[in-house]
């Protein structure tokens, strides 16, 4: 492995993760979910208004965040990959040093799960994409042939619907069993996990398994998940480790002109709120 | 339940499926995964290409087959998500009594799924499309919305490594919990499941449980999965459920300009073997 990080001239995703943690100041990721019927005032109704919109949430909150992550229905029940493909390629060129996490959840296997990760990868051009485990180590591994992309598997999912599966067995429940193959999965430092903010406990187990491994958290919000319990569960040994994602309350914090204000305020309040609570874990 | 029947005019996912079994004689699905780099002689490597090869693999199978199942990836991978929504209008156009499967295994909740649902059903106009249960009822649940749409739920995938995942727990693994919940889900009857033709044991106690809830089997030929077994273990109680699926073997049966006539033969061979179970079934 040594030998290996020596001749590789390019950072592994969790190396890029790091610098981008440290560099931001933030843990914080910008879900891109545009619905059309939400756009605010002055923003037309159709795809040009998505990407403008979008280009616009980018714009005011790149310095309080360190991903965006595009959701992949929104734009696909529009018939907007072009528009997806364009904002990535766009977010890519106007600020590098943010991730872009395509959130599609594929899952497949073999020839079907390499198309998968060809059309993330190769046509959208995504630095991560999250992944579905359902099928087995052969729904992750074709995306893992993919060594400088972050590939980022379902744990445990923030909606309560998802117990009767991601709790069993048990003695030892599917999520700490992700979380062990997980490990394994992670031979290019390219391993991400989804754990939902709204279980602090099964995070603390999660991380307990994982070690400084990153983990994409959705739920903070209206799904009830609370900032001080994910930072205290699941900061990794740096106090990092987290990208702790939100969506409607910055893309929507305002429906008039100056929603891209309200989301710059919203995303800042949101990295505070995390910092601070970084900090009390350290002290 | 007999006065919503009584009033509603169209017939549900499973009664349009029933007809197509009847009157195509015929439980063959054709999986259409156009890999560029296998398409036969005469045919261009571009979506034109793919598009003219799908449409030469519908006309010449039809008759042979219930079911057209396109697969998201190998389109998408392309950027041709437009030519897959033309290809699926043409076949409901040229073929009206076949159904259309988008096998996209989309797995998300909430406003999510929605924005899949209207993505699969409205912009790509599939009677069903296959799913992934992971995330549990509510990831299920948005596309039941569309009651006269078919909802396919992963149960059993024929690949060996989901073990690990979908026979847990042992006293009562994911795969029968799956198919309980199927019957749940069944409120309009357009639920079902996918077992993989691998696995004829848990066919036939996922059969035992989802009475004759419709079941797409993959993994016949090149996974190992044989066809006496499957009609054996999941046949329904009138001698069909099953939309046994092929895709390499029928699309790629001949390299050469003969490709159509080739699938064609193969399409009619596997029916007529499939056949044949049944009449030994029933005899």
């Amino acid at each position: 492995m040594c030998i290996l990080a020596a001749v590789s001239a390019s950072p592994t995703f969790h190396q890029r993760l790091r610098s981008i943690w440290a560099n931001s100041g933030s843990l914080v990721c910008v879900g891109l979910d545009p619905l059309i019927e939400r756009l605010p005032a002055g923003i037309s109704h159709d795809l040009d208004g998505v990407l403008a919109f979008s280009k616009a949430i980018v714009t005011a909150t790149a310095p309080h965040v360190a991903a965006f992550k595009p959701q992949a229905a929104h734009f696909g029940s529009l018939g907007g990959e072009d528009v997806l493909a364009e904002l990535i390629h766009w977010i890519h060129t106007t600020h590098p040093d943010r991730l872009v996490i395509l959130d599609a959840k594929r899952g497949d296997i073999g020839s079907t799960a390499e198309r998968y990760a060809v059309e993330v990868f190769d046509r959208f051009g995504a630095d991560a994409v999250t992944v579905n485990p359902f099928l087995g180590d052969e729904s992750i591994e074709p995306y893992l042939e993919y060594s400088d992309r972050g590939v980022i598997a379902l744990c445990r999912t923030s909606n309560k619907g998802s117990d009767w599966l991601q709790l069993q067995p048990k003695d030892d429940p599917l999520y700490l069993q992700i979380a062990r193959r997980a490990v394994q999965w992670n031979r290019s430092g390219n391993i991400g996990l989804v754990v939902g903010a709204t279980w602090p406990q099964e995070m603390e187990e999660v991380r307990r398994v994982i070690g400084d491994i990153p983990v994409l958290v959705p739920g903070v919000g209206a799904q009830g998940g609370r900032i001080d319990a994910v930072v205290a569960a699941g900061a990794d040994s740096r106090g990092e480790g987290l990208l702790i994602s939100a969506s409607r309350s910055i893309l929507f914090a305002s429906s008039s002109a100056d929603f891209a204000v309200a989301a710059a305020l919203e995303a800042e309040r949101m990295k505070l709120e995390i910092n601070h609570e970084r900090l009390k874990r350290n002290s």
